[in-house]
């Protein structure tokens, strides 16, 4: 609870098309009084500007998906995203010992996903976080995604004390004043609960949490070469609803329905994510859990 | 008033991100019944299949801007759009005596356009047509472009008979059944007023309709590399609104507004649209004016 944050990382434009995070950049560069903070410091990084450049999710890789060890021990990688991720884990970490103590990387999303806090390590410090972004930014929701394998491959997982910010709904390539603006909230309520816990003032937090925790993704119907429904219309932008056995969960091009197989209720998050229809991804599915932030209980 | 169309061409995929129309071309090439009407035969044309299997608008140049005079009389171009407008001149053209006496062209927009008629030729046909879809879909919008220099670059121009389809909000790349139903059911009662002018059935129209007029691009401040600024948050989502001079237009990255430096109350659409980024247009200015269905006066 009391570690020392010295150094935090914010990053930007890991992904091309979502330049929220780019601008914010650009703004933070010019404007640096509001993210300094007397007991830390704090580095912007721009991580994919070719990607950028291109407007474009990734040029070979999602980058994302590139800080698993397995990828940040390859040699002589052609992809440019390999490159790039392992020039970032050098400049930001490198994982498991990194410099920068605390890691923020900014997303956004065409799901109605609104103030997303992503986890991906189950440790006090970021249950406590999320306690107190929850409590500044009411509508925000926690979306914890544990490891597979033992790993993760998302950029922020460099640091064990890290927050994915995801915001939306927006569109790739676009600027919108309202969710820039939450981003930057999201943001500027990070840093000041860093410097609370860094400068051991009290604050009050609530005793428990919601957290979605993430189960498994669910995958468009396919025909041989494309997908061939959509979401129904009763479940698009209810990201964080509950979904029940039996409800309806596609729209076929030619009208029919497809319905829940589960047999539990789930909250399905993430609901029609441009960006991963390349691999037919419609959803993921979570359970919602009540959680004691003063501990870790998954 | 009388004339007898005999062939409709239905274009989806003109822009290989707005997946909407190609998904809707799959729906009716498996229920071809509901595009098939008595006295006239459609035919489907999926426009640009190298820019939608790549989630681009385009590969080479913007494919909804190759259909000028100039640049379909081109010879050995080396761009794959210029090629694939001049292949689609011939196929649903020629431009001037098209073998498709009407054309329907379906686009989708990041911008709040709803469900948004857009015109390009000043003929009584169509203002008929916009007439009779905003009786039918009351929440519809007539946006009419004039030629520019005489010309028209647009897909639809081929036919001076014609309809662009443009539904949103939604981002690129990505279904919505709300939006997929929506461009269905223009596509089909533009098919129902075909068949219905073709029988000489007669039907009610209002005397007037309101359109949105085009008169100019507004472009987005930029500095040296990149737009910096936003929409302002007054004025994104508000397509079809007036904006009076003085209003606040822009919101730049550090928090200054921009205003409307403007003398007359104007009307913008395609506010915030992902697509015209690359090239910093903002929004497009109209004028807001009631026409007499009967006859053109423009």
């Amino acid at each position: 609870m009391n570690k020392k944050i010295k150094n935090v990382a914010i990053v930007g434009g890991t992904h091309g098309n979502e330049v929220t995070g780019v601008y914010l950049l650009r703004r933070w560069q010019e404007n640096p009084d509001e993210i300094i903070r007397p007991s830390f410091i704090t580095n912007l990084f721009f991580a994919n500007p070719k990607a950028f450049s291109l407007n474009r999710r990734f040029v070979d890789k999602d980058l994302n998906r590139c800080f698993d060890k397995q990828t940040l021990e390859r040699i002589n990688s052609e992809s440019y995203e390999v490159n790039r991720g392992i020039l970032l884990n050098n400049l930001i970490g490198p994982k498991g010992q990194a410099k920068h103590d605390f890691i923020i990387d900014l997303h956004t999303s065409t799901t109605n996903c609104g103030a997303m806090i992503i986890l991906l390590d189950d440790n006090v410090y970021n249950w406590r976080l999320a306690a107190y972004l929850s409590l500044k930014i009411p509508e925000s929701k926690i979306h914890y995604i544990p490891p597979k394998n033992g790993e993760q491959p998302y950029l922020s997982s460099i640091s064990p004390l890290s927050l994915t910010v995801e915001v939306g709904p927006i569109p790739q390539g676009l600027l919108r004043y309202d969710i820039f603006s939450l981003a930057n909230l999201m943001v500027i309520e990070t840093l000041n609960y860093v410097e609370m816990v860094n400068s051991n003032v009290d604050f009050n937090l609530p005793e428990t949490i919601s957290v979605f925790k993430f189960i498994e993704a669910v995958h468009f119907p396919r025909d041989e070469n494309n997908i061939d429904a959509m979401i129904h219309e009763s479940l698009q932008d209810r990201d964080y609803q509950p979904l029940t056995p039996g409800a309806p969960l596609f729209r076929m091009l030619n009208g029919e329905e497809i319905y829940y197989q589960g047999t539990k209720t789930v909250y399905p998050v993430f609901i029609n994510e441009a960006a991963y229809y390349y691999n037919s991804i419609a959803m993921s599915l979570t359970t919602k859990e009540e959680i004691q932030i003063r501990s870790s209980n998954f």
